[in-house]
């Protein structure tokens, strides 16, 4: 049946039970792609009646469905004429991992972060009101995301808007972790109750039929007796209760948006649905099966790649603030939700108390490590460098201004590979810089990352960023001795005259390659510095490089505009050095998703392009 | 009696009358102090009795309070030491207008911006108990505060630790304007319910003695009955709600925060008070009286400065987005809590229906327009620079990566005078510069703006930043018909050659008087560009100005980390130009309070300044 589903209208004649086989057909699609090429196969799992039930019930792409985060949308693609093109998801120039403007007038916004689909569907419902269009606009926002302060600025506003707006409120449970905090308790008190849920069944049953029951739903009756004091913190914020449903009940799903679908006013439908939903093993380990990799689909065992296992820069983390940690009472940690994507799980296990999952709230993770600074701790904060985005304004304000010690412990930093644009961490680099009272640190391998994590730790170092890419090592024996690495200072890693190369973090080791080449094949000697540090800057390192070279060339994983080519420009011009200076890094552009090798290549910053552009220089 | 107040300990003894009457003392000397030197008089009048008590109640500076934003911490500065020092408030070399770490152990934590005390206030709550130390912490946070994100993160993470913390929310039922959004209704809904307000006095009436009162509340009895519902937001996010209770009155805040403070666990005591109270002229227009300006104690008239009257910034942009919006309907106004600050309300009394105040909401802010651009609106988003930094992620991730056409208002960028460091826009033309798709303006004065804020509205322009300052006008003639701005096309405003000066925004006037005397005095001519644009640059320009000279010189009013000393710097670096780059702007580090001409002299970019380095640089 499937196969023939090249677009929502080719549901809605649909049976119940057509539906049903619809969904079971979707389900082993998803599956059988996600099996060799790796996606975000849990959450998709999970909300497959949902996505059929939206596009079965509302009139899209005239009606608007606004995902939030998007790792839940597969089938919303596969039913929306992305079916063969699913086949490339995630893939240098395929389809992206998330809903996109771009790709599909049935994305009716992007995302990829967390907690922005409330506001951004009240901007669309409140633009279709002005405009006099009529349209339906709903929301579908998981109970991690509803963690996020911005989730909630959107339900406060739109609860006192009355714009007619559906959010739908996916609770799994989980976020990527166990989702935490209170408003998580909440939700599993509503849906835990016993005695609520007999009532609610038993009311709702004698509704009998359904018109009966659409009519009481209409005079908020129903509502009040069936799901009494359940919603109150939503009906608190003005929104209009339904549920708790069963989200992976197709039927139920189509009934109820079907029922509310024109109630007016801003309305939420809270649902629940499982995590895997439909494959045992994803069902069974939702946090590994998030995003398992590839896997056989007969026995759901995961396919690792074989050869010796190298270490990921989250792990050399994990484990290094564990080491510390055991040594220095005051080292606590922080994550807002990624405890075991960043590798801090390491650390939860040994120091429970001294570890912090704080759900998705990046700011409040900022804001609270600074409150843990006041109080005399050495909070070590954990997050991702897309996401750290969101805490700009906690970490001018409560941690810099303060000058409170917090190390920025900044993971996914630089191109992150199949997870796109809005993952990439491309801005870091140039943000921290320019905020004072913080030095931007970037190690060129696991070694160095252990020894800057430690040497952060020492009197020397106030608050640092210190910022490392996603995925493996570069293979070294990382478990030595602590060695202190002085703040500020570069590391010159070859000598040579005419032209300079100054790169920051880890994509030192390709130009250390591009380098070996060019010298094994011409007998010319480049200089290389391992900056190290983005601030303070080196400036006896670049002051060398300018005596002794006509070229610079700059070398990061990050964005050109702002960040190692911007600091080393703005001193070598002031200082009237007569050096041209050279930037390789990520464009003033937006870099879609993509292999990191194909990516780089893109941008022009592979090892290959790094020797070419050494070459022309000499 | 006041006079005799050093310290917190000096009031421990004293009777509820005489604590009474301390208050009175203190609002007489506040209105005295503020009449001749202004500050935040509103929020801190009604926040005399909650200083007063919680310094009496609680252990200070053992026991902690930390101020959200800060405004209404007046009483608390001028009880913890500052009283005399309190005559130089926000003074340059003076007090902070704002609680400040570096100030005084009883400054906690340092605020400015609203909604981090929750998350701070938790941080140090958990820190203490880590640390075996005995200590209480308080958060003070006004209704408008709560509604921004980072309160609400920090709610939920607060409301599952159960950490002894204690959250005070002091609802004054207004932000500086009035407030507005779903959890602002709800609060009214509480406190003006009679039902409620009937039943909550006859049985807390009924408790009869302080001790059984107590004891009803340590079994969270009396919680339950007396504030039955009404708390139900904050009891579903796990805190125990107290409330609601006249804050005003300091016998009764006394008493409550005696019986709550040794409760454990999470608690929010919900407080009412009137902003501006116990002085008419503040009680009766409160928005006004948030921060009056000069005034005459006895008379409540506000002294305005004589002379002719010189325009706003402000007035220009609402104003002029009015006028905007007459001719294009897809025009929409949209402010976060600051419509009579950044003088939206124009706008929003011709267009109620088409301005949006959302709150204090800076992510929605950006989002919401985000979405209302998805809907084919065009969103003109004011938000001071300081506080747009708090939307960082969504700027990029919500408008830039789905390239949405957005006009970014930046107000107040620059330094902004006595608000001092939480507030001066120091950020937002570097972190800006680095977001793909967005281009960055600043315009020179009155007319430029208005002609920017018009070509905005331009196919040629996509979204775009217009960066302006706080205050006065040049004094121009600005009501004239609107003239394209071409994008990124710098003004020559004086040809010259061997010294060029480079300045973005109104700085740029201070740049033209001192080349003005530089010339009348020497002869010798620099070149002098209004760059209007710091992104896209004009390479033109500088190409030019390259050519014909030795030594650039950028004048910015923001940090020189990022902002234009860094754009030129790559782009001249890039082509290896022999030129020298000066830089004039906010340097790397914090600034305080004071004058504008006191700051720009401190920082080294006053119009004498320039001259100077103009003069050295011939």
């Amino acid at each position: 049946m499937l196969e023939s589903v090249n677009s929502p209208s080719d549901i809605r004649n649909l049976t119940p039970a057509q539906l049903r086989e619809l969904c079971g057909e979707i389900r082993r699609y998803m599956i059988e792609c996600c099996s060799t090429n790796p996606g975000h196969l849990g959450s998709s799992l999970g909300a497959v009646e949902l996505c059929v039930a939206l596009h079965y019930v509302l009139d899209t792409p005239k009606d608007k469905i606004v995902w939030d985060v998007g790792h839940q949308a597969y089938a919303h693609k596969i039913i929306t004429g992305r079916r063969e093109a699913f086949k490339e998801n995630r893939k240098y120039k395929g389809l992206s991992g998330f809903p996109k403007m771009s790709e599909s007038e049935y994305d009716s916004f992007g995302a990829g972060h967390t907690s922005t689909s409330i506001s951004a569907a009240l901007g669309m419902a409140t633009s279709a009101r002005m405009n006099g269009v009529q349209e339906r606009v709903v929301a579908v926002i998981g109970d991690g995301a509803m963690t996020g302060g911005l989730a909630f600025e959107g339900l406060n506003n739109a609860g006192a808007m009355k714009s007619d707006l559906l959010v739908i409120l996916n609770d799994n449970q989980i976020s990527i972790d166990n989702n935490v905090g209170a408003l998580h308790n909440y939700l599993m008190r509503i849906s835990t109750s016993p005695a609520y849920n007999r009532l609610k069944n038993k009311i709702w049953n004698k509704l009998g039929n359904r018109s009966l029951r659409k009519f009481m739903q209409k005079v908020r009756f129903s509502t009040k007796l069936a799901f009494f004091k359940s919603g109150s913190v939503f009906e608190g914020l003005g929104f209009r209760y339904f549920g708790i449903i069963d989200g992976n009940d197709i039927e139920e799903l189509v009934t109820t948006l079907d029922n509310i679908k024109d109630i007016k006013g801003p309305k939420l439908l809270h649902i629940h649905t499982v995590k895997g939903k439909g494959y045992k093993p994803a069902e069974q380990n939702q946090s590994v099966w998030h995003a398992p990799g590839k896997f056989n689909v007969e026995t759901g065992e995961r396919i690792v790649a074989k050869g010796p296992k190298r270490y990921k820069y989250q792990e050399i983390f994990g484990e290094t603030v564990t080491e510390l940690a055991r040594k220095d009472e005051r080292i606590v940690g922080i994550t807002p939700a990624m405890a075991s994507g960043c590798s801090l799980n390491i650390m939860m296990k040994e120091f429970p108390e001294r570890t912090f999952d704080v759900g998705i709230a990046e700011q409040h993770a900022v804001t609270f490590s600074a409150g843990l600074a006041a109080g005399g701790m050495l909070p070590f904060c954990n997050i991702y460098s897309t996401f750290m985005q969101r805490a700009y304004d906690s970490i001018v304000h409560d941690v810099a201004l303060q000058n409170l010690k917090v190390v920025f412990c900044i993971d996914r930093g630089g191109l992150v590979g199949e997870d796109g644009a809005t993952h990439h961490g491309a801005f870091d680099m140039a943000y921290f810089r320019s905020i004072p009272n913080i030095a931007v640190a970037a190690p060129l391998n696991e070694v160095e990352l252990r020894n800057m994590l430690y040497s952060a730790t020492l009197p020397e170092y106030g608050a640092v960023a210190i910022r490392y890419p996603r995925g493996e090592c570069e293979g070294l024996d990382w478990k030595k001795d602590f060695e202190r690495i002085p703040l500020g200072k570069a590391e010159l890693l070859r000598d040579g005259a005419k032209v300079a190369v100054l790169s920051v973090g880890t994509i030192g080791n390709r130009v250390a390659k591009a380098i070996e080449g060019f010298v094994a094949d011409t007998g010319k000697n480049p200089i290389h510095y391992n900056m190290r540090f983005l601030k303070p800057l080196d400036t006896e390192a670049i002051d060398r490089a300018c005596s002794l070279c006509d070229t610079i060339i700059t070398v990061e994983d990050g964005t050109v505009v702002g960040g190692l080519h911007s600091a080393v420009s703005e001193y070598v011009a002031e200082r009237g050095f007569n050096c041209r200076i050279l930037k390789m890094g990520i464009p003033d552009r937006f870099v879609e998703q993509g292999k990191i090798d194909e990516l780089l290549s893109e941008c022009q910053y592979n090892t290959e392009d790094i020797r070419k552009i050494i070459e022309k220089s000499f």
